[in-house]
């Protein structure tokens, strides 16, 4: 890769490429009216909002010159064949779900600066060297259904069509029926076949349904699909760039402009149970106590100062925490509470989890509380492309966008794609560090400065 | 009041009353047969199982020479006239109702005592001098209706009748109705006209329903009743020594067989809400975040090490504390919980519970968190009579019985006489400190004593 080629010779400031943003934020407007009633917007998975949305993106794509494809499970692309390289592409996007009265931007803005750029690079250098393609991928945030990661799973060889038989929405439609009321292939006859398919290999493959969790809990299985049509397993991947919104504040505490991620940080879920014995609140005497709360209050105290010991990027938060009984004049005998622990190092995450649960276990004994510790999902740590960050970071450098090289605290596409090839992530700031909300806000001119580095990196990939 | 009178001149150690235990022990078994289905012993106000209990209960104190009467709310007295005192009544007892599922004592063990005691007493030396009434109160622990000490509060007149119209059972069922069906006062009628004269009065006597907790919120209110014929309300109670079950551990980890109640602690309920801002687990660092629960953890840290340091009696409990939005990879944004304070002096009581609100203030001031204090109950510390406590001292010290003054941290009826007569509370061991269940058991040796040092104080308040 060389320097960005709008660069006039002699000017040690490459101008920004000119990227039309409008036309990115016209398109964000458009994607937005597809959505259910109410605040925010609601685009769920294999939704007439969503089936209207994935159909725009197609018509619009062809018009700007892309060639269009949907695949089995209703990711889209938008692709435009390289004239030196076509049997590996450069892929970016991001996902068109939504969670329910979700914002405008998260998912979106990604498919949205994706389309931007390639027509962009198209209008302005031609058909690039190597296949570049924009993805927009049918679901990430598991709202219909408990499946996070559906469309980039998919392609990544995660799941096995076994979901279309075992998963059901809130009304009880199994995602096979959902799927075949948008044409796509999750009908009968593909169930029962994956079914029997998984019979067969055991069902090993499969990812299951009704996990907990916001993440995907295994990354394993890359071997074919059952998929047989038009599958959406693809191992022609040859880079994955995905533009999305920080949904954290720490862009915006710093004054940055563009986050270029190193890492999407690994997850560990626990639910731990902590046995004390109910007792009447006035009868019993305060040294005669196994109070399951207060020493339950303890634990989560010294978990947020062994978290603040341990620095930057490791987060640890519970999130759920339940008292049994539950009533105001009796000591709670048994809590229940969930611990998610994030950070960007495996060894790191590895090594605190086990001193907090350690420490669990120590202050546990010195009140006779009985301990029990469950883990409810675990996710590796997905370190993004050095040289994709290398390059994004001179981007920044060269477009005079103050950038912060940072740890993505969420789960992303990105984490499934960087196992297989060079993974890359751009984050914008989030206003107040808020998403998931109707209250989900990136101002214009920061949105237009994420296409920017978006299409830089895009044109050093394919065009150089 | 002189010794035992069964003291034999010249001999230092006067013996035990032979109270007989097993006509106790046998009466206690047949008030347990009146149970709803189920484990343990369920005896809801104004069911089957309770009217049975109360007839059964007249129709045996009739048969022992007692002079029975059921009030119009459904308590029942069995009375020995005094042969110079009658216009006062010497009463003892204990509540007869039951929480669902409850133990065979609660309660039940103070009236088959009290029952007993007067049988003997009367066999053994005739009618007493001053009138000595045994009460079975209709109801204390508020598990049909919310209303706490309907018994013993309509006796002492904190309740107007008004609650016949106001209050339901789970089945939607008035408390009037209830009464009316077991022939009581609580018809139609009388509930209209208790209402009218609440109109007349500004309602200020009623107590009110379905208020939280399961102790009354006031003790004011003395000036008559409603209840026209048979009125439950008394003003000629001389003195209450009421027998009753620790429900604590206390005397069983002190090796004691009776405690004397010193007083039954004050109390105070509250609900603290700490409000922080709910935020992303991942996306926010540790150093940015208002953590609603993990400030309430500090919060509930620094109770209980105020509370140890108070030292007994001051009890502190959190028995119910709720997280919002309560998911695993959300920061809490809020978190409700209660405070359950008791000490026996109103002194003491005040100033820890307002230190202890200083202290989470400043917590939550340090944090970023907003702190919302509501107080949702007070009852005052009722101290039981000085002399009593002496006497009854002196007779487990006669009886070689090991005794231990104490504090209840429970509510009882006593406490609704303390402020209005000399009021007493005896106490005998609970098992693991185990009430309110099936598991409830208190050994018949045990059970004995207690009658043996009930029977002597009422000896020496009632023939002496
Ligand atoms: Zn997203
Ligand atoms: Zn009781």
């Amino acid at each position: 890769m060389a320097a960005y080629p709008a660069q006039p010779a002699g000017d040690m400031k490459p101008p920004v490429p000119h990227v039309p943003a409008g036309e990115m934020l016209k398109l964000l407007d458009e994607l937005a009216a597809y959505s259910a009633p109410g605040p925010g917007v609601t685009r769920l998975l294999y939704t007439p909002e969503w089936q209207g949305v994935q159909h725009f993106l197609q018509e619009r794509m062809a018009g700007l010159g892309l060639e269009v494809r949907m695949d089995q499970v209703g990711n889209v692309y938008g692709t435009l064949a390289g004239s030196q390289v076509s049997d590996k592409v450069i892929l970016t996007g991001s996902h068109i779900d939504t969670v329910v009265n979700g914002g405008r931007y998260d998912g979106a803005y990604g498919v949205a600066a994706a389309v931007t750029a390639l027509h962009y690079l198209l209008e302005t250098f031609g058909p690039p060297l190597r296949t570049l393609a924009v993805v927009s991928f049918c679901e990430e945030e598991g709202s219909r259904f408990p499946l996070t990661f559906w469309g980039s799973g998919n392609v990544t060889g995660l799941y096995s069509g076994k979901e279309c038989i075992d998963c059901t929405d809130a009304d009880g439609i199994t995602l096979g029926a959902a799927m075949a009321a948008c044409g796509l292939a999750g009908d009968e006859g593909l169930a029962a076949e994956a079914a029997a398919g998984l019979e067969q290999s055991g069902g090993s493959r499969s990812a299951g349904c009704g996990s907990e969790g916001s993440e995907v809990e295994s990354m394993a299985g890359l071997e074919g699909s059952f998929w047989r049509n038009n599958s959406p397993v693809r191992s022609d991947i040859a880079a994955y760039v995905e533009l999305h919104i920080e949904q954290g504040i720490i862009l915006e505490r710093t004054s940055r402009r563009i986050g270029v991620v190193q890492a999407i940080a690994g997850q560990r879920r626990y639910l731990v149970k902590v046995g004390g014995t109910a007792n009447h609140a006035g009868t019993t005497p305060m040294g005669l106590r196994q109070d399951a709360l207060a020493g339950s209050a303890e634990m989560l105290l010294a978990l947020e100062h062994s978290a603040l010991a341990e620095g930057d990027p490791l987060v640890a938060t519970t999130g759920r925490l339940e008292v049994y009984p539950g009533t105001s004049n009796v000591i709670p005998g048994e809590v229940q509470f969930t611990l998610d622990i994030r950070h960007s190092e495996a060894g790191v995450l590895e090594r605190f989890c086990a001193a907090v649960l350690a420490e669990f276990a120590e202050l546990g004994r010195r009140r006779g509380l009985t301990l029990e510790v469950q883990m409810l999902l675990e996710t590796a740590p997905a370190p993004m492309d050095q040289e994709l960050r290398a390059a994004l970071e001179e981007i920044c450098l060269q477009q005079e966008k103050p950038y912060l090289s940072m740890v993505s605290g969420a789960g992303h596409d990105a984490q499934l794609f960087a196992p297989r090839c060079p993974a890359a992530m751009i984050f914008v700031p989030s206003q107040g560090g808020i998403s998931h909300s109707p209250g989900e806000y990136t101002s214009p001119e920061e949105l237009a400065a994420g296409l920017e580095v978006l299409t830089a990196i895009l044109y050093r990939l394919a065009y150089e």
